[in-house]
């Protein structure tokens, strides 16, 4: 009988549930997630992987391991060259993810354009009493060119979103999709410069692996409109937070909301005060329902793994 | 020549720019509004009315007043029926106003729904700072059931926006659209009891009248469910907010988004401190793009009225 170790302290009732055919344990404290991970692992055949960072340490003490599942569709938590050089599997959750992810941009674009946020909180302090036409007033999307960068799962469905709020759409991606997605997305190729030039919004949807790591920098920043805005929900590695703080201080672009940090859960002080700023605790995937469908898919893909049917995703 | 008043204080370049074939001034100052245009409105064949309560002292001095034309959809501003007897046609903006009203209502829906205005308040009092993964979680907006209170112009256009996010839209309208409308907008006509009873989230968007005034009231309010949100963009007349009140801190319902009150700008008290509701000053319309197409359409209005073409929206 295969065994699974889950990465995340889980109630009896639902362990017993999942271990029908399977032998399904989980760790007791996410404290300790890492040191009794390494501690159990080499009993293990696959490793349910919630938040876990997936090192060489582990791999080379999983003996039996035979796959990684994450939950969640980054996996920059797990070191997929070792992991592939050990012929170890690793599958993420790009199904369950993406509409999640999709409408919580959409939500963050919403507050962050039509300033609900700091509205709400300038109300609650008492610092908005005079309901002016003109003081409070945010921006319409409707209009608007929406830049995705990253055209995969989660972008094609934000620009499936962004068209019934009469958004443009273009979208700069490894490789241009062809004539007919592009014509289903209602979205235009544009070279990253002109993504980054070009866009009153730019919305980052790429995984982050060693190439895309402060990708967007100064030099990517500074071509965007004094007009413009950043969405980032995909990773804060890709953005080069200094050089994204300078731009914000200096006016540079007109506000962002972040939804990822370099590092978690800290928040570069210097956003805390900033009102052109969303801050949002890594919740694009934040929902009862997404994070119960994630652990199906995740959880799912171990089973199929081991019944040799395909996984819904499959990293390597 | 006809001569038109705006109900507020407009730029000397801007005024220029409207008085080719009519003679337009503005009052000084918006404190003063109200008795400024009491003043001056025998002298006026029209007023353009931004945010002016047009009552009946107004009208019965304005000898020569053949329009009133109503920056904004809602006109509970203006004493309509007054206005009919006199033979005073009123005039609002739907065209304008229902994109961005109902834009506004899905980013309430989602910023209330996935936790943004809390969330992000929450990290700068610093009171955030485990990024477990249920603590800030919130709710998809997919698969929920959305409850349409008013289905003219903004609520069809809510419906339309609320279809790609995945839900179900039901409505309830004092007159049922015809079937080809119902599967347009892919919505059910409902009753207002199950209206408030299945709805996850009910959105209001209906004007405020002598017959929808606390509409919204005890006995309709505790017909929802503990797990469901009230949304209003529409005024806070139509909502008994002692009753609001009491549902919310009972958590008889799960969340509010409001934007509208009842005695504006003041918020009741007891919503400033809770963390289950969005508080906006009355923002649905409030874009630097919308306003500028309201006041053209609002402006517009009272030059088609003077030469016989059809105004956008005619109450009376």
């Amino acid at each position: 009988m295969k065994k699974i170790l889950i990465s995340h302290p889980i109630s009896p009732k639902r362990l017993e549930e999942l271990s029908s055919d399977f032998q399904v344990d989980c760790i007791q404290s996410i404290k300790t997630k890492y040191d009794e991970v390494l501690d159990r692992v080499q009993d293990y055949d696959a490793i349910h992987c919630i938040g876990l960072k997936a090192d060489q340490r582990i791999m080379d003490k999983g003996h039996h391991l035979q796959i990684i599942s994450n939950y969640g569709v980054g996996y920059d938590n797990i070191d997929v060259y070792y992991a592939k050089s050990k012929g170890i599997a690793v599958a993420n959750t790009p199904i369950s993810t993406s509409r999640a992810t999709a409408e919580y941009t959409l939500g963050l674009i919403l507050s962050l354009l039509r300033k609900i946020t700091i509205n709400d909180r300038q109300i609650r302090q008492g610092l908005l009493n005079d309901w002016s036409l003109s003081g409070q007033s945010g921006n319409s999307l409707s209009g608007k060119t929406l830049g995705i960068f990253g055209m995969g799962r989660i972008g094609k469905e934000v620009a499936h979103m962004a068209k019934v709020f009469g958004m443009k759409v273009i979208y700069y991606s490894r490789t241009q999709l062809d004539a007919t997605a592009d014509q289903l997305y209602g979205a235009r190729y544009v070279s990253f410069d002109q993504l980054m030039s070009e866009s009153d919004i730019v919305s980052i949807h790429a995984p982050m692996t060693a190439e895309t790591y402060n990708i967007i920098d100064e030099q990517k920043l500074k071509l965007m409109k004094p007009t413009s805005w950043l969405i980032n929900t995909a990773r804060g590695g890709l953005v080069d937070h200094n050089a994204l703080i300078q731009v914000l201080q200096e006016a540079k672009i007109k506000g962002a909301a972040l939804d990822v940090f370099p590092d978690e859960p800290l928040v570069p002080e210097a956003l805390l005060s900033m009102d052109q700023v969303i801050l949002s605790p890594h919740n694009g995937t934040g929902t009862k329902e997404d994070r119960a469908a994630m652990f199906e898919e995740s959880f799912g893909n171990i089973i199929a793994f081991f019944e040799g049917r395909e996984m819904s995703g499959r990293v390597c």
